[in-house]
């Protein structure tokens, strides 16, 4: 993921929001936040109120990791997923769900002695990548500068079984034609690829 | 848009956010409300906070409509956008910005005299659709039930030019293959095609 | 009402405020709002604080609907009555009133199937006026440019047995005699009369 | 006023609400708040929102002391009033506003050396009390006991011209008559008289 | 204590914070506030959100008083104490503390019959004093205008078994050696023997 | 500081508060947070209200990196400071205060060029270490597990010029006395003078 860091943690919690209880299924939310040094300008915290465009990150995040655990199996639990940007230099809402996926594998790991059900929870592998079209060029993984000019912008979710979870994309200044969309979509299936084989290597550490 | 109704306004401000000041361009924002008699159950409205669906669907709808104008035509004004549903049956959202763009033509329209710069800042038509994949078959303009039952739901913003502004595809429950994200795209296209034409037509009058 | 339009809609919950838990008593309350296209200068959504004057006017129609009805009968209930404005031409908050009376009605009418105790509720029709002195010269239902010129503001609420529930008059320029006062309130008595007579029409279709 | 105590002071400040710049007028706004210990049982503090009562009041304030004020006199000044009520004994707006009177007068008095044109800009006397039905008598002043039991419960406030600048009246458990309406509004009248000499005497020290 | 007055009082619950419930102890908590006419400059109202400074005096009150009681002779009761500025010059959040002590003492004193226990829960006197050096001289208890040009400024709480509960010694514009810090401490150790006895007159009453 | 890992930045921006604006000074603020992940329960983000506590240590830093800098040197600039608490296993506040004189140094070692004034800003070494009595014994740098036992909290701040900054000591459950408080003093600074070793270390790399 370049020079963007993020840290992920992941917390178990033996409740589930109101809409939930008795159902006997369990829920997994997350929040993201950039923290004022991660970027060359400070980015101001967010205190007073949550912006738009953390809401939506936060939202996608949960989204991606809910499809890799059978929260049926989970039963009446929460996982709550925490994303803090250390350094962000493009591509942090994908890499906060690539390495939130690593989070929520670790603290399985950690738990299943005492909730035998978590294991068998975990359905798939989750990643998350962006691409984007920069001066009619399709690119992988861009950073922030090649972010910055981007015509096109777009993120893509898939699971370990090789199909969609999410495809967000959105013409920044230009609006994209088929093939833009074909070819960004074949970019980003082979970066994913490799992001799997990443996680699985952290995960046998 | 079957029973969803969406009143939609378009105002013209003489200003633009700090960030725009002194250079030259202009803006458009969106606000997005359900009021709390458009559905069954009462919809609470956000008066402390604005809560995460509605950021989502406002950036959506802002991002989307601004495709539509040269805001450099547009000049040092902001366009202020509001879309508050009367009935919510499915499709609130991608109403909004199919009906928000009749709503921008006509302020246009109204106000070409006293700023003949405006006419020339619309550049291209903009409408907008739901397509889902329900118990495996690909639907147009989902409806609530449908809705609520959907494995993948995604939402289609094009313009006039046959371009796309946004894809945005969510599994719900299921994640979905090429072939189902194929489908979607050639649904959703179809259905667009009949919005230009509705719009046309309410434009005419 | 002139060309002003509020939408006026009403939910019966099976709960009440805590102060009223185990009392044997319901509960009606109101929430008003004006969409921001209401009006010809943008209104601005209260979204991060409600303002004084909404929280005035709401409290002004939850008390006056209150007197429709007999909580003792409703049992622990509530009544959520919501009011917003589409159109703003003056009078608002009296339409809301008046409106919101044919929405409790119809509500009602709807539900006492389920909850038989709530066709003996209704204890009373409601109505409500606004009144004013402009130039020197009593006025009935002013509309927005009378309102804004008006020496005195004055909203009469009334019941079909023929009382008063609320009289509040403002002095907006010029403090008002007794010969004013008794003025606005004969105009505001017969207005009423009216307004009854088109409440018994909307709820006898 | 019985047992009621309020704290009122009033400042001066050399700027305006931005709607009011450059008009050549001033302003008069008002706040006002119960002290945690100024009743039996302890009062919440407003930190987080300000509740609908205390906008109702703080509104009803300003409005009756902008009648006592020629804004235009006072030229692009503000006057900030702040009424604390430390024992709350019944009557609490209705005392805030005859004592906030007599605070502006003594602001007045203390600045007119600096600002000549503050004395000329006092155009009248203000003064406030409550009148309800208590189990069918009308009667002037309620205390709390009273307050709590009446069917009707009115605010009144008249100028040292004989006028009346707020009339609100409200049926709280009975709507009320117009004989009902006349006896209140005859004895608030006989009681704000008595007011206006108890202004005179604080003044005169 | 000067010119400084602050008006002090404590309300007795029969509940506790959530993470004290079914531990048998008590709580004791704090809230501050300066009234806007409480200083020449007026007080802007903490409506929306509170100062940073206000929570510090706010957890110190709390903090000091909570070291008079025995929270386990107590119960599962709170007592909350409020301290309002009326008029500020000068060592406010020390006459907070010294103030409330009396507040509860005269509380428990009243509440005794009812609640036996409260008594004994009363487990020494507490009081707080402010000293400072200015121009390098040591001073006890500074007004306004002493604080406004202290070099070090220092609150001490202490019991009526002369030892510490609080030492908060801040530099404000020069750091301060161990000399300094001894004579503070004599300095406020005497001055504090002093409000014992005022206290102890107070309760005599 | 043991397990205790804290991210200290530092950024400088060319404007300052309203209240310094034409004086010529400069300003320091700092802001203070701990990761949601940092402690072994989940910390809850202060994203609507920040708590007391954060307010306190936030004020805390800002004052105790004040004394480090010539506000008058560095002139109309403002110097913002952010602790995010990665890891928390006690004294994060003091572990905050020393790394953040490093930030610091760093920020200004970096903008000297730029501004040449910053420099000579730079007016002595600042570190702070938390001290505290744990089962009657005065103990250095408490860690969690020593800190919730403590009947004494104490953190210090001191000068390279071995002059204080800040003392705080609160008694949690036990007032101390004289020798507590002298004992307490001489670890704290003993303390410090390895930390300011460890400073020099880190900003000669």
């Amino acid at each position: 993921m370049g020079k963007t860091r993020v840290l992920c943690s992941a917390f178990l919690e033996e409740s589930v929001p109101n809409w939930l209880k008795g159902s006997g299924k369990g829920w997994l939310t997350a929040e993201y936040s950039m923290l004022p040094g991660s970027s060359a300008q400070r980015i101001q915290r967010e205190r007073n109120k949550v912006g738009g465009r953390t809401h939506e990150i936060q939202r996608l995040i949960g989204r991606s990791l809910r499809t890799a655990i059978d929260l049926n199996l989970l039963g009446e639990k929460s996982i709550l997923v925490d994303c803090d940007v250390i350094d962000a230099d493009g591509g942090t809402r994908t890499a906060a769900i690539t390495g939130s996926y690593i989070a929520v594998c670790l603290a399985i790991q950690k738990l299943k002695g005492k909730y035998p059900s978590l294991q068998s929870a975990l359905k798939t592998q989750v990643a998350a990548i962006s691409v984007g079209i920069v001066k009619g060029v399709p690119l992988l993984d861009l950073n922030y500068e090649e972010d910055k000019d981007a015509e096109v912008d777009m993120n893509i979710v898939r699971t370990g079984t090789e199909k969609f979870v999410e495809v967000q994309g959105t013409a920044e200044s230009q609006p994209f034609d088929d093939k833009g969309l074909q070819d960004l979509l074949t970019l980003a299936k082979k970066g994913i690829q490799d992001l799997f084989e990443v996680q699985k290597k952290a995960l046998s550490l």
